[in-house]
């Protein structure tokens, strides 16, 4: 979901963006009007994660499953390799599509001892929130000579983070920054390889980054959307704020689970991701009707990935604590009369 | 642009989606509400394509540029070739980028001949309506043991084709079905490969077939749209109306350049294309001052392509023929009155 006041803006400007007549849907992701809110939505990005200048700013069009090819192509050659810190489903099918383009290794101990880092490991993977195991992996080691590679989709600007101690961030925007249909790559320019072989221009991100992001056709409207939930994340005092409101709410989900005699939380401990909050019925056969039930209170989105079953709350930085307040009373009220 | 009627039906419906009070863009892609919604959509784009059963169509996130490497890659052994007829800036591009992936060649004479074909051609790509340089290939010439592979981009639904001449068409949306972000792809199965070597799974076609379009996250939002536009272009009896209108849109201002002795169209005869219509000033020093007053009178997009100067006027499907006269009153005004 989107914050509500900002969804209330969108519409209002829907046919007429700038007082110009049109929506930003129309405009050309060459023209001058499409550029400076493009430069805008990087410049508001900085701001809130304090990125360094020695990293640049990516705006891609399409969806972040690209990047599990990009990365081993663009940062690694034939006599390299890298780990992937497997977490949970994002992690593992980054590691997959990895291991058809280069040699990498999996590290599925859960948090890799130093001892298992193979000599030319160029960068690791990892994705610091697991979105559909709804782990999250907290401070990550730091090992010499190596540097991070981090799929934050459903992550980025929920929690603080150091950008320095990555040397590529990516993330899809559909969680917490815009429409699906747009990917914010964050990369140090120093870890580009120089000697690279042929790379097919649309996948190499010294091409994305020499046309500054648009070498292909961008989704307007997803970059106007973007700019505008910074402005609100900028507005409500940054992600400091946010962390802050996400821990709270996720604290109060958890609390319930953990006093529940229907409910059980799926993850124990410092792993527990504030985001995506997984959890099953005690009765397992309740789940199903569990969600329709949900959805006919006007509450969506509770059943978990397909991979894994069970439910799951995804709540967001747009979700208010009230959003939470509801679920907990729904669930509340379900198990005390679950065929109703 | 988009047709006017659509743009004030997506600005009502644009926080209660079927009633359901939030955004379609809000949706999961895996939700049933949203494969429900895309399974229409397929079914309105067959209907006005008359596609074939034995073809498939894919929904795919992001750029249509992605498929210049898409297509070697999948469509290609390294002991096959393909044909790459060069006829402005895309075929161009394309082809630029295949050669990095595989052996291809390019057919730059104007409309290639039989003996020209390499043995052991797969396939022969083309892009029928150049964008950037208005020009317009016509009837497709016919070789035995190969197929075409179509870049319509700013074609796709502007004029009735014979989806069998082809075995592969692929289209962004930006220009006549939704707004960027969005690619669709109409593949005949047979022409798969069994035997490729191991692809990136985001990369393959046969991949995105068996996840039915979900394999990444798709942009809902931009689906919803093309469902929209579709729905309308079904309203207005289909792609045969919509490319007689677009014929007299040309006319009007092909007409028009012919008989001025201010402007010149840059292309001629047979090669006019119907939708991107090029052109320049006599007094080329003219021409910056006519993109901004034209925008100063509310007519965008009037700037000719960064790689070729000029101007040239995109008469999409949406554009109705009252534009065509607005653009016209507004070139005779501008040199009758060119410093005002």
């Amino acid at each position: 979901m989107l914050p509500t006041a900002i969804m209330e803006e969108l519409q209002s400007e829907f046919l007429n963006w700038q007082g110009l007549g049109f929506s930003v849907m129309e405009v050309s992701h060459r023209h001058s009007l499409f550029l400076d809110l493009l430069a805008d939505t990087e410049s508001r990005l900085r701001d809130l994660l304090n990125i360094p200048t020695e990293y640049k700013v990516l705006f891609l069009s399409g969806s972040a499953r690209i990047q599990f090819a990009m990365i081993p192509m663009n940062l690694l050659t034939d006599d390299m390799t890298a780990g992937y810190w497997i977490s949970g489903l994002w992690s593992k099918s980054a590691y997959e599509e990895a291991k058809t383009i280069k040699s990498v290794y999996p590290m599925d101990s859960f948090s890799p001892r130093h001892d298992v880092i193979l000599p030319n490991t160029r960068y690791i993977y990892c994705v610091p929130n697991e979105t559909v195991d709804g782990i999250r992996l907290g401070t990550l080691p730091q090992y010499e000579n190596t540097y991070w590679v981090a799929d934050m989709t459903s992550s980025l600007l929920t929690e603080p983070i150091d950008v320095q101690q990555y040397g590529l961030i990516f993330a899809g925007t559909q969680k917490n920054i815009a429409p699906a249909g747009l990917t914010i790559v964050i990369i140090r320019e120093s870890i580009l390889l120089s000697q690279l072989e042929h790379l097919p221009k649309v996948l190499s991100y010294e091409a994305h980054i020499k046309a500054n992001s648009v070498l292909t056709t961008l989704p307007t409207w997803n970059c106007y959307v973007a700019n505008k939930v910074l402005q609100w994340m900028q507005r409500e005092n940054g992600v400091e704020t946010l962390y802050k409101r996400n821990c709270q709410k996720a604290e109060l989900l958890y609390q319930y689970l953990d006093q529940s005699s229907h409910y059980n939380a799926k993850v124990q401990g410092e792993s527990r991701s504030i985001v995506n909050i997984c959890f099953e019925m005690v009765d397992k056969t309740l789940e199903s009707r569990f969600v329709k039930a949900a959805e006919a209170n006007g509450l969506y989105g509770l059943a978990g990935h397909k991979t894994v079953g069970g439910l799951r709350a995804s709540l967001y930085n747009a979700m208010p604590i009230e959003g939470v307040e509801a679920l907990i009373a729904f669930m509340d009220n379900f198990v005390s009369e679950p065929c109703a």
